[in-house]
């Protein structure tokens, strides 16, 4: 029989974090969700993470940190940067303005864990991050997960689970759509509207995972332009 | 020619890292200064550790995650405790309120410390801690030392600098005398009075240090109290 975990599961309100949470209830998990705010996440995303954790009856927890952000930029950095458009991959993401911002969120979500008895967290970290984000790697994953270990022994070593670590967005859209996440209400875009606009970078990777997986999902995109083109000509600029 | 540091200091505005901020500055790192509030904080620590970088000329930042607190307690712990009197060692002291708090601190100084240009953070955790909390275990540092490297790879590799994690309160109190550190204006109580009270758990840790390193210093303490009486006899209740 397999062991029985409590997991604090990270979510983000998008297809990775979703059918992640999915995926651990199917395995038996009682889970809750932790979304970390750092002032830079649209209500949109928000809600996305609120309605999953209410569509699976777990709790979930919102953690707001927006104050950290004013002190989380330097003369190196930026927070006054215009959403990048063209692919994930060859850009410069919103998430890079919030330096070791993936280290915060463990470390945070693994105080949660603690504070709700579960003896893990788990990530939708996958290998289509890799190398955007040096945070989002197998190593830096197992080195945080034995690090909060070691913190949290008084509480019955808490680790990390990452089980999309090693795999691509696309592989996670096959899995999610097998386990029926309802991919219309998850929320993946960075620009803020009331639907995804189907050109920032984000949109562009969500749109070629279900592309590559074979999935055809009832989102609403503003713009049809196909993720193919974009890959092939990114455009100068959307608005301007 | 040793190596130019810039460095984080991670600032609570008491003797040890107090100690830290001169010992550095005397060693030619550059410096900046950063305390973490939780939201228990009093006023008088955190006046503290900025008069602390002021006395030196160094920036200072203080990041509030005052919002995180309520999400980290839970069943298993509360935030609604009396200040523990008596010895530091025999009692269940402040912070444990605060699951995960000192990954929290560092990773969070760490996203700071690549905001500012530093290759460093440094704390003053010391072997006095380690019996007591698990993430100032010399392990622990190393551990989370090396995940924030990774986690900051494009930054230069931020790393953890601990020169106390060996060494004992006394010690410090030692070093901190040859350096000059203006002790009446460092902060330790947790009661939050004008003075220090002299009886709690880490007024009774600062007397013990500075006894042992026959250090006398000026600070005014309310109650006389000696310390080698708390240790040997912990009265049941000041107040009550």
């Amino acid at each position: 029989m397999a062991l029985h975990h409590r997991t604090a599961v990270v979510m983000s309100g998008g297809m990775d974090s979703s059918t992640l949470l999915w995926q651990l209830l199917d395995e038996g998990d009682e889970c809750l969700t932790v979304t970390v705010d750092y002032g830079q996440r649209h209500r949109k995303e928000i809600e996305a993470a609120q309605q999953m954790a209410a569509i699976c009856d777990v709790p979930h927890r919102l953690v707001n940190v927006a104050a950290l952000s004013q002190h989380l930029t330097g003369s190196a950095l930026t927070d006054d940067v215009d959403v990048p458009h063209g692919h994930y991959a060859e850009e410069s993401m919103r998430a890079t303005v919030v330096p070791n911002r993936n280290m915060i969120l463990l470390a945070v979500a693994g105080g949660v864990a603690v504070a709700n008895g579960c003896d893990r967290i788990a990530t939708a970290v996958h290998a289509g991050d890799h190398f955007v984000y040096p945070d989002c790697r197998p190593q830096f994953i197992e080195s945080c997960s034995a690090t909060l270990a070691i913190a949290t022994e008084s509480f019955g070593d808490v680790t990390i689970h990452a089980p999309f670590v090693n795999i691509t967005k696309a592989e996670i859209a096959a899995r999610g759509e097998v386990l029926g996440v309802p991919w219309a209400k998850t929320w993946t875009c960075y620009e803020g509207g009331d639907i995804h606009c189907g050109r920032c970078a984000t949109c562009v990777e969500r749109l070629e995972a279900f592309d590559l997986a074979g999935v055809t999902e009832p989102t609403e995109y503003a713009d049809s332009y196909s993720w193919r083109q974009v890959v092939a000509s990114p455009p100068e600029s959307v608005n301007g």
